[in-house]
């Protein structure tokens, strides 16, 4: 692409770094900018900045946060016996809008995936461990909530037997038909862990 | 959407006030940035501040463009007989890609559009009726080079009853079949056009 400024290539190169944007997204999203008035760039570029000169994550879960301990870890309304362990912000987002949960999290920050060079040792697999051993943990059952991909199971299966000695209840959550998906377009295994996982009726 | 920081909602409400970026899009974004060095986020947002406040127009056909007049006004090696109308940059870049085309451009920054509250004074009409009627003007032909919107041709219309008495040569870019379609897929419109504008074989 040739661009009939620097300006605007430097930012279009910038945006078109970001994860499903290509240069012709980019370059769209810069004309818009430019169109726009400069106060709205700049409230973006604040925000953005703002974001990631402060962002902390709590010092517990490892969940994105404003203060020190996340409103969840602060809460006297959570369950402190359960603690559900995700790959990141977006998953405790999702299953907190589901309203079935009410224990705590952990943020492992990714999952492992030799490919793109994640390692164990990249994750907060150490913390979760440390939070599981501590002696005033009330911790008693963790569910592994991990994206149903090669990665996370594999994720899943690295902090399995990390901690499958110690006194606790390990689970995953359930695979099986979505809820409003056509049987008949299920793919194959998914339907056959849903036959093997079948539950009694009502 | 209940965010677990205001830095994180802030920055998506920004993010996501561009065009065809949805809350989840933004958020897919910033997590991101997040996970990303510092730097990255500083790079970005600085490619766009400076975008915003450097960005210049050429004084002639109002191309973004690094200095005065930009690099295809400037040029001896372009016809200066020819103007080729565009709504923006982006059309400018498209055509300069084709190689098939070596006069000047106009670039009006917008298509009229009343639904969008866009007249014909929100738009470069009065410059480029200015660079018509220069005394000294070597300009013999407008190309309306306008997309095959309601809106682009009502502003190839609006722009063709203003200039239309000047001793010039006023054309539009071909409308038919899209080279490489699949004529049984082309809609009657364009396939209607295409025939009442064949041109001779060959």
């Amino acid at each position: 692409m040739d661009f009939p400024s620097k300006l605007i290539e430097e930012a279009v190169n910038q945006i078109s770094k970001l994860p499903g944007i290509g240069k012709k997204t980019a370059l769209r999203l810069v004309l818009h900018l430019v169109k726009e008035r400069p106060e709205s760039t700049l409230a973006l570029t604040e925000a953005l900045n703002n974001l990631r000169s402060q962002i902390r994550f709590c010092k517990h879960c490892f969940n994105i946060s404003d203060a020190e301990v996340c409103s969840i870890c602060v809460s006297h309304k959570r369950e402190r016996s359960i603690v559900c362990v995700v790959e990141d912000t977006r998953d405790v987002m999702a299953i907190e809008n589901t309203s079935q949960y009410t224990g705590l999290y952990h943020v492992l920050g990714g999952v492992i995936s030799p490919i793109n060079g994640v390692g164990p040792a990249d994750l907060r697999i150490e913390p979760l461990i440390g939070r599981l051993n501590n002696g005033q943990s009330q911790i008693k059952e963790v569910i592994l909530a991990l994206s149903p991909t090669m990665e996370g199971d594999t994720t899943a299966f690295y902090i399995n037997k990390r901690i499958k000695d110690l006194p606790l209840k390990i689970s995953v959550i359930a695979r099986g038909v979505p809820v409003g998906g056509d049987l008949e377009y299920t793919d194959e295994i998914t339907l056959g862990r849903s036959i093997l996982g079948r539950t009694l009726f009502g």
